[in-house]
């Protein structure tokens, strides 16, 4: 199980003195939105007071923006929080993760001590029918993330339904990461937030972090019908996961709606044009629909770039992928553009 | 098991439509240090990347103050953040607490399906010899809070010495609390930090919180000589407990040197004025040296106290605690006169 993750600048500074140019976490790259900013300001001064547990107002806020009520919202120290405390809370047995996806997965799982099957995913990373063999009446929790990390592949909308519709059936607790969903040119064509009410088996996990480049805060937030698992969740932790000022940034992020509009115009341009730019040096690039695109190398890229002041993340780690696999997040143009000359004068 | 906590102010708020006088939470009352909240505002441009999951800058600051070695310090969350973790971490079968102590140490055994053992501490609530007798090696895990909250009673330093010399022969691993020891008049002298080496089973727990008030930021640490058990600590949570936010505060705290001596020297003053006047108003009024004081009260103060604007904290949830036992922090002067005022005229 490999637990290293994207954006460790601080071992990066250590090694090279310097920061690097970060792809190697998918978070925006316009930086900490201006009201975000503000409301941190603000809030400096009364973290004396220990933050609201159960999130009143950003709740409100959150289920305002989805359109869900907000009795279906729970606010976590970010979406990992919320994926070791749903673990946590299920205890499952025997729970089914796609390989490649988001190591945390399995890091909570093996916590509880819980049997893991993997789901290899064929080229390009895909979930298919097959998937659907795997679920029965002895796999109590399944994890699945759409837009999938690292791949950027979505899961097809019919298909996806007769997997929650599957879950369903067999009693499996569905964990679907939507913390990419943003990304995507239509999200709500592939959110599946509107089938809660259907399906108490569905939890779906946000973060913060992509959208609103807030991965230093730590905030994100579960949906789900069923009162008492979230309420199991909560009683699976300490009461204030989320800072006073997690909360104010949160409430300040939601407000901010012309800095989603602009992150996401920029992420739908730069995404082809980055991927294009990829495949010309050569590399196998999956056609991701994130703000992150997964490509495979001959030339071992890390050191190189790393030398180069640029930092991507190695995806030989992750389960169902060999060495040889990088993920790089899309950041603005010239930034972009000092990832492809740096490559280009790699792999030359 | 009762898991209210004090300083919930929202839900003050809502009800009353104004904030409270809140004596409900154990933090400073001088408010938010100057360099925390200038940290703060500096560091909330920088939220936009991953924090250091290792917290290397602030292990070394706390190493410093604390004078252990640096690899003996894990930070997290918030001192509850770490309980969890020590217990999700251990996954004890049957684990001894006080009767009263702080109420998250339960709701984390529980989560683990632990068997809790609780020792009565007879009044005014001090450990005795008796305590030594429980700890056996069917065993495996104890808390002790050094000083005990909700008393705020210490634990003679001969006879804690004795526990962690029993716990080291019965293989009981023993999470020492001192998240209040700083209020002590003598820290040094109470504090077990140095017998971390010899003893690799003990686990001690601070907090940011109460000395520097930290709460909404979340941030506290532990420190213990078993890097094996730190590193499962670790494993058994999402690796970015500690936000960029809190990172900075903390490291800004531990600069504050003055700040800590102002409060201190404001508590120990303050403290037995509180007590004498509180006992004036003839209250039961155990002698506790922390930042805080528990009293028995005849007449029901919650409801009152409320209608004037004043929050403490109704400790009848507190196993070993009856109903009419009440904790209140020591705040300024000014503050206290008030609360001594509002209870005169309820008790009067």
């Amino acid at each position: 199980m490999n637990r290293a993750h994207g954006g460790d600048l601080a071992a990066f500074k250590r090694e090279y003195g310097v920061e690097p140019l970060d792809f190697s976490a998918n978070v925006s790259p316009l930086g900490v939105p201006e009201g975000v900013q503000a409301a941190l300001r603000r809030a400096a001064a009364e973290i004396d007071r220990y933050p609201d547990p159960e999130c009143r107002a950003l709740c409100r806020a959150i289920a305002e923006r989805e359109g869900v009520p907000a009795e279906r919202v729970l606010c976590g120290g970010g979406a990992a929080d919320l994926i070791w405390r749903a673990v946590y809370a299920a205890k499952p047995k025997r729970a089914l993760v796609t390989a490649p996806c988001f190591g945390e997965y399995e890091a909570a799982l093996e916590a509880v001590g819980c049997e893991i099957v993997r789901s290899p995913l064929p080229y390009p990373f895909d979930v298919t029918d097959e998937l659907l063999c795997l679920i029965d009446r002895n796999l109590d929790f399944m994890f699945l993330c759409n837009p999938n990390n690292p791949t950027g592949r979505i899961v097809k909308t019919g298909l996806l339904r007769r997997i929650v519709e599957r879950c369903a059936e067999t009693g499996t607790r569905l964990l679907l990461d939507e913390c990419f969903i943003d990304y995507l040119d239509e999200p709500e064509a592939h959110t599946m937030k509107r089938a809660l009410g259907a399906y108490p088996g569905l939890l779906i996990v946000r973060a913060f972090t992509k959208l609103w480049a807030m991965a230093g805060a730590r905030l994100g937030f579960a949906l789900c019908a069923d009162a008492g698992f979230l309420d199991a969740m909560r009683r699976a932790g300490p009461p204030w996961a989320v800072s006073t000022l997690a909360q104010a940034a949160g409430l300040a992020a939601l407000r901010d709606v012309d800095y989603v509009n602009q992150v996401r115009r920029l992420i739908r341009s730069e995404r082809p044009r980055l991927a294009e730019a990829l495949r010309g040096l050569g590399l196998r690039v999956v056609p991701g629909e994130a703000n992150f695109l997964l490509f495979q190398s001959r030339t071992e890229l890390d050191a190189p770039l790393r030398a180069r002041g640029i930092l991507i993340r190695s995806c030989g780690g992750f389960a169902g992928l060999d060495k040889g696999w990088y993920r790089a997040a899309v950041r603005t143009g010239e930034d972009n553009d000092r990832l492809i000359a740096a490559l280009g004068e790699i792999i030359k």
